[in-house]
């Protein structure tokens, strides 16, 4: 059946249903320049403000998948999960947790991107890695599945090029923040890639898309249903981001955090959520009977570590790059650290360096941020509560303004809990 | 101040108000070309959807008549009066009204278009006169309303370049039906054009933009105090477009049936309307004590009608040319007609070629359709209803489809009051 973009614009405008037959048109004649730009923004911005119900973000999701090849796993000799984040600041998780699930006998075939705006990005976090190439092919990814259990790399062009040419619009025309929009972006790549089963973990706060726990949850929900229809053994975990994760920000700051946490120490909050993502990971991929726990404590998630960056050219023994300069910013009062705000320190990394403006832009593998205290911590005026690294001293000025209204100090000596890594799960 | 596109979109999607310096920026960067044609149809999006306030609609409509020329009838030796119809079927009202408000002492400035879907345009009919042409000058045009009074012409492309730009994007994105855009495209050109006062027929009904009274009043309500504000005596009348206009609907057809009028004689509907906006457009410019009934029963009018036919080229002497071929529809049953479909009436003359589909397209002089009754007639089974004009016999089966469901014959004998022509005033 054939359609016209007006139709299918008018249709949504006026708060009706899409019907699948409108979806598929739409979605094609768009991939193939049919639909102009100026008539899917129109139809995004109806979508964003109408609504659209899970039959309708369903059939979205399948027409993205449609313009595009879809990947199997089926021949490898064990089973797949793949862990998506919607982005936070800190996120470092894959980096550990790849490897670890690997050790514990699931393959994990990690599709990722590269960082835009104040989160970063897991590709320009490994690149900081000496030798390291971000881009495989599908042979040499399956190959690396198969021998070594992990890879993290590139997603190909291949995938659903309908969600690569609408993100791209969405980014330009203020219709990002529509729920059936994001996870239909987010379910159609995860679903195209094959992988058995997926863990999202859904950020909640100042530093998130979602700064509402029932956004998220209704995010969560949306994705969870995607994937569950189409086979996909699909779980999330909704997971606190008005702080960020860890102790650092920044591309070779987090790879050096990562590998402690490899080593069996690093920051509580990661170590936390990398073992609660690896479970969730096993469970849905029907092993049973192991706690990952164990896996970085006798060293066989480290050693999976090793040959996963070795086996994509990286040097796991290279130290990481030192940015050339480094600012302390002292606290300016003694008490309780009570808020660290995510946003701020990931704007305060990304002007530092760490992230881009725009999408030809390097990163620096130095730069970032790191803070030494977490929310519920004592600090002590005067000494360093957080430390600034760039290669361009010229950086610091903004970093220090992203910072300035980022935390608060409690002098009072008052009892205070921080709100929870771990909020809720949806599955 | 600057701005920037997105920020402007999410102000109204998450519906804010905009600034008056946010609207300034953004029909200023848009017709540069800075506001993406993707961005700017989002925004349109937003606005229909989420609406905007008074103060909003104002500075919108400045903003687009500040991108273009303004120009002035100070120097005319009278006071000036133009009218504005929102579109309708058989329409053909200015040609006959500006010649008889000419003939009452006032000038008309009557700055046209051409039609595009159902609803005809007021240069399509004049151009069915041999000679007559629509391109003058803006000299030209400041001459013959001294000298003749009345000028129906095209309006220069240096009128509010933004909103011909923005017209051009809602038609083809879904958002075309906004009363605060409809109402700042039609007032930017109208105020820019420096007329001294406005009468505004917005059509209510099946053939209409507004099908509503409600809708058509807000719309009303908006143009009014847009003009008022900018200094324009403005007044608007809803009038009833259910049924078509007259008894004809076609370039030629119409202008035939106008020029009855300018004879004393032709439809009664077409006579009421065009004395009640010709009393109106007398009113706001300040003309008192005449009737212009006496203005069509003295042939005062119609001279003024061939002086400015023959004053941009026309032959006001010329038979109006005949389509090749006819085709008579005869009514199915006798009984009171008590329904004609403006939009059915208006789809079949398009499709006989009275119209066009794209802008690129000719339009047939002759073609058209007249009709044999109007709501409240009586009409005899197998005598004719309707007359079908087209130089092309392959369109009469489409133009018959769009009249099939287009009437409804009562046989009962009961009585039938058709809704009156005139149903509110505003301003």
């Amino acid at each position: 059946m054939t359609h016209d973009a007006i139709e299918v614009i008018l249709a949504k405008r006026d708060g009706g249903e899409l019907s699948d037959s409108q979806i598929d048109w739409v979605i094609d004649a768009y991939t193939r320049g049919v639909v102009a730009d100026e008539q899917m923004s129109a139809l995004a911005m109806a979508i964003l403000l109408r609504g659209m119900n899970r039959r309708e973000i369903a059939r979205w999701t399948a027409a993205m998948i449609a313009t595009g090849e879809r990947m199997s796993f089926a021949g490898l000799s064990r089973p797949t999960a793949d862990k998506h984040s919607t982005g936070g600041v800190g996120d470092k998780i894959t980096l550990p947790l790849a490897p670890l699930v690997a050790a514990c006998g699931v393959a994990v075939p990690q599709l990722s991107g590269r960082g835009l705006g104040h989160t970063g990005g897991t590709l320009d976090k490994l690149e900081a890695i000496p030798g390291w190439r971000a881009s495989i092919t599908n042979d040499e990814m399956l190959r690396q599945l198969e021998e070594v259990g992990a890879v993290v790399c590139a997603a190909g062009a291949g995938l659903a090029p309908a969600d690569k040419k609408l993100y791209a619009l969405r980014d330009v025309t203020g219709t990002v923040e529509a729920i059936p929009l994001i996870a239909s972006s987010i379910m159609s790549k995860k679903i195209a890639e094959g992988t058995g089963a997926l863990v999202l973990d859904v950020k909640v706060g100042a530093g998130a898309f979602m700064r509402r726990l029932d956004q998220a949850r209704e995010l969560a929900e949306t994705m969870v249903a995607l994937g569950t229809d189409a086979g996909v053994r699909t779980v999330a975990l909704l997971t606190d981001m008005d702080t960020p994760l860890g102790l650092t920000a920044g591309n070779g700051l987090e790879v050096a955090e990562s590998v402690e946490v490899l080593a069996g120490g690093g920051p509580a909050d990661v170590v936390e959520l990398t073992l609660a993502l690896a479970r969730e990971m096993l469970a849905a991929a029907g092993v049973t009977g192991l706690d990952p726990a164990d896996k970085l404590a006798d060293g066989s998630a480290m050693d999976v570590w090793r040959r996963m960056i070795a086996a994509q050219g990286g040097d796991p023994d290279a130290p990481m790059p030192v940015a050339r300069e480094q600012h302390v910013v002292a606290a300016p009062a003694s008490g309780t650290l009570t808020r660290l705000d995510a946003m701020g320190v990931g704007l305060a990394a990304w002007r530092l360096g760490a992230g881009r403006e725009r999408k030809e832009d390097a990163v620096q593998a130095g730069a970032g941020v790191v803070w030494h205290a977490r929310p519920g911590d004592t600090v002590t005026a005067g000494q360093p509560l957080f430390t600034l690294h760039t290669d361009e001293p010229a950086r610091f000025d903004r970093a220090l303004e992203s910072l300035a209204g980022a935390y608060d100090i409690d002098p009072s000596g008052a009892r205070f809990t921080p709100r929870p890594l771990l909020l809720d799960r949806v599955g």
